[in-house]
């Protein structure tokens, strides 16, 4: 399964004219969080680079596919990560710490309700951006096409991520 | 001609897929170093963002312009700017510090040879990139098909990059 989200990852980048080199194609990071229902609640990823100073991903959903809510906290002295999405194709929304939004479009994935907290929405569509400030819980979901996500951030460091739902385990 | 320049870029990025917003659309940044010679030296310039962590752009070359040879200081406690290309169309010659290759690949602007002083040649192709190391010399130029590169770095402070051609100012 893993395998099938990878080559349907490259093919929908593919159709959008990003290209991937081979060492890229070889691994896309297709993440489950642990929950085992990658279809709904799942992620797929390229690191391009991450460095101490700065961070930079393409991230990839397929057709409503949320990613779970959680937070980049403050480590040490250093503040959380901050980031930049960038919606490239499809539709995102993204929902966030902040007033409530009076209806959210997303559904939120049945049996994990308990664990999406914050419902300030925004929705992004090609070429439209938002940047997250650290240490702010958010979840996003892309809408019925998927979505092609660039991510530009402060160095990502997903070991530390706290995510709402407990038995999250992002290694 | 700055503003045939922008429209050229808007141009290149939608042949490729590259959705910019009404805004980015409108402040496209056209660059000619002020030596008032935009299709041999120069470059377009879209800022997605940049704060004080991190900064994102995309860079257009038209066929065969040459970003000129500069570098990016420390600028006090603060190491130089950081920054990693990402070819995404086209075809783009890097040159930087370090061992002179044999035979390079571009053609240096003409009545400008005495500021172009690096000849490591990098070849990027669609998918390749590389991270150009803080306080370095480097200078690009585009194939005969232009390029589009992905730029991701650490903060942009153009005003204090050091160009080996004493006739520019960057503003």
């Amino acid at each position: 399964m893993i395998e099938d989200a990878a080559k349907k990852t490259i093919k929908i980048l593919d159709q959008n004219g990003i290209v991937l080199n081979k060492n890229e194609r070889n691994h896309i990071e297709v993440v489950d969080f642990g929950l085992n229902q990658l279809e709904k609640q799942g992620l797929q990823i390229i690191v391009y680079e991450n460095n101490d100073r700065y961070c930079a991903k393409e991230l990839v959903l397929f057709s409503n596919q949320t990613c779970p809510e959680h937070s980049h906290p403050n480590v040490g002295e250093e503040e959380g990560k901050m980031e930049t999405f960038r919606c490239r194709a499809g539709k995102v929304w993204l929902y966030l710490e902040g007033e409530s939004s009076e209806r959210i479009q997303a559904k939120i994935p049945k049996g994990s309700e308990d664990y999406y907290t914050v419902f300030h929405e925004i929705e992004l569509n090609p070429g439209d951006q938002f940047t997250i400030p650290p240490d702010t819980l958010h979840w996003f979901q892309a809408g019925e096409e998927g979505a092609i996500i660039s991510e530009f951030s402060s160095t990502s460091r997903d070991e530390f991520d706290i995510f709402t739902d407990p038995s999250i385990q992002r290694v």
